[in-house]
């Protein structure tokens, strides 16, 4: 029931056409499909300057143009994340301005890309390995209208090349620290700065790596207080989450 | 060295007094140590509003009196967690001002509580077996300089119960979410919300909970956006990085 | 908002007292809440006839009693599971008509209990050590309006007993098997009748028996068709699916 | 023994032609065997209708294609599940009449569907990811005789899709509920309606949802009540208890 | 049904007294349970020299004794596992002839102990802390009627003590290895001999021992042929086992 | 250091030409080795009639030829286990009498089979999927001198399968049981009999049967006495152990 | 057979006394048990200036007195590991010179402590709790005859104070890192310094960390090289092995 | 800043060219960064003998040789480790010194050779299918600059095999021992020398191995004193700790 049908539903009540027992029914029974569909949608509309985004994993590069197509059709904005370079090449050829970022397996379709906020993130990883993952979160970032700065191989194996950032990461809003094998790095960072640190484990490592759970939970044990973290190899999430914060730092409370 | 002793260092340099081989060992040598801690205390002090934290599980009512009593000479704020009931009673003993939060199992010590921030956080849990996370998570907030507002009991086993709480939700800065058994109600409210939501698995359950692994997995697995996870019952790690994420929101881009 | 409030909202609009506006705004912020509250309201009222279960683990004897106290004021029949003797005597003291079932580890509160349905479920456990399961699972579909038939000791390590039963099991509209140690009992009885099987795994047995975990595993991977699963000791789920199944049985469908 | 061979038996008896001893041991030694046999054969006959089914992973085309010709003498039904689509071309090579379920990755062969009970079991999932699992479910159900509504993509993040539901749902005798990631959805389903749930988790996720154990384990843990939980990705054994719980509701007690 | 009352229903057959059909009838329902329970029970009687067992754990003293005294009065022999000092002070107090093995928590009552074979077991435990599960293999083994031998302390640390006692291994008939930590020692001594060896892994341990999983699994991945495993801690179910290979080395094959 | 060797060492050390130092140096040093060795090898001897086993999985095809040929030199009885065609194909072409079991994934070199022993050994499995780790343990058993009798597809979900086997399964002198999914098989079997069950779990299942991991469980749990485990797919070592067993059940204790 | 018995076979031998064959026969069965003993025999005493290690975890106080008197006997120093207060109070009434370390919960009985090694061994630890792991493995070095350096509360979340403490740590031979929780330590020490670093994990910590094993896998996937890993809590072992790593610094190679 | 800017800098000061306070500022923001990194450097420059190492899996054989082409320009020693045949063939292409350990997956370039130290390194494992990792130890441990002798086939179920080595093992300086399945050889070994043993677990077995679990928690909870574990099939991470314990054993306490 959209907002039309129901006004014209209290306008027929009004002229007497139908009883108040069918009124009351109509909102009994449908509202919470559908005011309650209106609702979330006026609330989706408060954040729409939000790009949508497909999961391209096990999806067909059919798929994932159709979806992407309809998308289109409503936001400025289209990220698809986890594709091979196939969807890559469909997208391509599809939106003349998509833009594919192959090393974070992501392609973006700006129509107009979002203003950048004042402020910045910092995606920082430990070892090339992890690149992939964090520049999942720097580009989902990007999309969603965030300044991101990046800074790769400060593994605590390493120190000084930690230490040498620290300006740099202090001046940070949020920091999304990524990290495979033993995941110290977030633990090290959050006992360097004060701003809100998100901490992805990947799946990098061998052995009793376990596909990431080693750094999932040496970063959930984390000594050091600030830290959250999302799921392995979760760049997305971390950058999505990041951009939240951020965008609460950079608008202020409403 | 002090920054006293490094200016007097290179006045003796100047003076001629000391060769330029020295002054060079003396930075080369100290300065990771002592500069640096230099540098890193100049960054705690800017942070210096948030309270010291002492987590009183495994330590005598004696020794966390004694640890409380140093930091009051130089912190007006003190947070002791996971306590019993002897420590609460040692430190109240002790510190006429001290507070016991018996649900949270908390003390805090403040001489004057910190102004409140605009903005508040939501501090929210699914049944009532999960209050004590979330009041640590909430008391720790609080000491912090933020406004907490509370709801229980709004699992997602009775929907209607969230759903009335909707419009406060989206008011909140950051939701700090607090649940045990199938851990759902995160992922429930990051889709109802555009803010970011801190999950907190509890160790509540029976069986195959695991003592929370169940839920923590739950929450890492979120299919909704914007949700990050702490430790299995860390309601003080949730409650701040919910006050280092509401700080930024109220205080804006520095 | 109540029905009752709806429908005078509705008449001040058609007596022309408040603008369509405000009628509309009402029933889209608020029915999510109010309207949605009343229709799982009125959607508990069609099973209302099933007894509230409270939790007793981890509550005083004196919160049990006061939540008991206040479900007696709308219901004929309160269940209080997992249940110590100390909460038994509580509630035995305040409520003349209370019953413990001590092996179940539950008591009952039935102002008039439920008439029986015509067919019965079958719980049968392995060994005498899953007992106070299986009787926490036969005590809570007694309580619901439904007969229960035991038999214990059935374990498939004597098969004759077993088979002894079969044509009593053959009978029976739904079967509970509470088995611990290797969880083999629920596929074999699978195995031999055409009802629905559920399985409940108990924390019995030791060293690789991991509290129920290879129970767990072994009836989650019953090769006999027809067996669902619930949590490690949750005899209180099995008995309430059993009676939502029985239920249907002999009610038919609606 | 057949009951021919046993009446034969016993009028060689009568006849004096065998010893009293000799007619013992045979029904001490055989009847668990032959009449066991007999019996269980009988208790087969009583489910009858119900298709035999034939798991295809592991096995070649020309094997399932032999146990599927061997079946079809004597069943009106089979389901064959777990195929490839190199077992489709087989099966429907040989059988004119078979039907590739290609989403469901089953091949049901009916001479003479089954008709359909009263009630519907409602198939619904949380996304398309798990689209396969759920249509293997529903096709299981179907061709034992139930008629199967589905939904899908009603994930508990956008819960107004779900609450859109509600009506359907709470008219369906049995809802099969499908999830991978972090599994809630039967709970919030449960928690809607009075009807019994399977659940199925999935093993769709990444990072640390396990192949589905994530899902699992919340699903187990789930605090609404009425919630059973079948293996991971096992649609089939979802559907199959299903329809025995829908049997029930259409057919009554007997 | 009894072979005597299978005997008298023949009978009033032939005798006229009854038709054909109600004997077949007879043989059709009953058999499964009680011809089957009957040759069972031949079969148990077969067996009739090995005691019963009660497991004592999670059982009232007052319950063991009871259960003893039934047994006692079908059986010579009476054996109790996992008992407390408890359960053995009620037990000597209602039988003169119990036996208290302290050491391997278990009392035995044996009216007449069986004679015992002619080779031998040898019950081996790495450690001092592995000899309360080693004890209950032996005591096990004795009452069933088998001559035991012991050897303790020859961990694989120090390999000289067990190349000590090499000749000894290679006489027993099988050997019973008991063991913690890493679980070597069944691997090293499968080596040695050409018998077989029963491995029993010990919750003996700290750390990553995890109750002794370690030693499981490394006894399950022995790289010696020959060597198979019971569950952590079961001494009991090694004891009974090697009775059963002793018993066939001893009487030969009939 | 043969025996020749040490004769003539000791004759040179009565003839004077060595010194008594240098005798028994060479017997301190040398006999861990050598004679030591010698040992071994006598005690190799003893079971010499047991061919020797190569394991095939990750080695090339002419390694295992070449392992194969040494051993020819030696030994009457080749065995090599977990083979494929490629290296069946190559044994074949280098030894006219070898014997490609291809079920179970094994090659045989018998110049002169071992006669057979009196005893049989039963190799019964759930699953027709479980019956390549099934022929493993037969051919296994059958290379090394014993007469192996199989029975398939008698899981608990068709009990009465496994009862028409029942008298057959007392007669064997050991029983192989390998099943997979939940692995009940051998404690229903064990429960049976009162000769010895060697359990095989098998990696057969899906979803949360992990590999085998819930067959193995459930087999460490049995409820049955008498029931010994090997790990997952082990049927080479499952017939090994039933091997040694029913050796000494028909050769009787020496 | 001592090497004296063995000069006199030889002896006897020469003299004619005895046959060859005897000899030959004497060496062969005994050897591996005598020959081989006086052997490892040797090889202790290589190392005898090691203390003896008992266990006291799980022995009575009187048992580990006893054990400690005959060790007294034959060793200049013995070392009681994991023991209580009570167990300290039996050692310290039989023996005048033992003394109790409490933090560290062991006993040392020196009668002349060994001389101290040139170089030390650093041990340090992340957190107070994580002092009495910490303190086993120093005063296990001790005792072996090491100099023992301690920094404690250096954990990674304030690196500065680890940086402070640099100079000295590159002057140790061998650190041994103690740390729970996220376990970070070892890598940062390791990426600091080019000494072995031997990493132990605690059970310190909560939720997640598991008892240790978050720390355990963290330190086994160091991305630093150079660290190896004990198990949790295993502070003696720790210290075993630096004191063998120190010895060969100190004493260099032979 | 280098120590040539540092040093113009406090030129210019003495000078009167900048005041005091630009010097300090340079200091206290600069040195972490920079006099730290020089400071590492130093370090790193005490230890530049050793080679520095290229992690090849992963990466593509153009990353390797470009990397590998600007470490040789600094210095003499390159390892390349987890390589394929790919990355061998072009970076002997590029290196005409390059050496290819292909059992070991390494790739070796030295242009001279580091002098041998003259202790040596024994690097043993338990069967053939563990050489890869044991010779990836074993060439690292080479191009540090140990004299490395290796012994294969060891393993515990041949007891002798390992016995005959013993006076080799003992002269050892570090043993580094490489096992599987059960993972026994380091607990064997270390109870018969006296130095330091690695254990290296690897991913070798089926089953329950788990890839390595088995014998990682084996080696972790060996019951002999001097094992330290590195990750499964760590063989790099094994020879480069034996290098620095050989360092310390052969150049004495610095």
């Amino acid at each position: 029931m959209t907002t039309n049908e129901a006004a014209q539903l209290l306008e027929q009540f009004r002229a007497g056409k139908i009883p108040q027992e069918k009124v009351l029914r109509a909102f009994q029974s449908a509202p919470v499909a559908d005011l309650g569909f209106a609702q979330v949608d006026t609330h989706r509309a408060l954040r729409k300057n939000f790009p949508e985004v497909i999961f391209g994993a096990g999806k067909s590069p059919e798929q994932v143009v159709q979806i992407a197509t309809t998308l289109q059709d409503h936001h400025q904005h289209v990220l698809v994340t986890r594709i091979t370079d196939e969807h890559a090449r469909a997208l391509r050829k599809k939106f003349k301005i998509a833009k594919h970022h192959s090393l974070a397996r992501c392609v973006t379709i700006e129509q107009k890309p979002l203003p950048k906020r004042a402020g910045f993130i910092a995606v920082v990883c430990a070892g090339t390995s992890d690149l992939p993952v964090a520049e999942e979160a720097a580009v989902t970032a990007e999309v969603m209208g965030n300044r991101v700065e990046r800074a790769q191989d400060i593994g605590v194996a390493g120190l000084h090349r930690t230490l040498a950032k620290l300006d740099w990461l202090q001046r940070a809003n949020v920091i999304v620290a990524v990290a495979g094998m033993e995941g110290a790095l977030p633990s090290v960072l959050a006992g360097l700065v004060s701003k809100p640190v998100i901490a992805v484990p990947t799946s990098i490592g061998y052995g009793a790596s376990f596909g990431g759970i080693a750094a999932l939970l040496a970063m959930l044990n984390s000594c050091a207080s600030g830290v959250t973290v999302v799921n392995i190899d979760n760049g997305f999430g971390a950058g999505y989450a990041a951009s939240q914060i951020n965008s609460l730092a950079t608008d202020g409370h409403r």
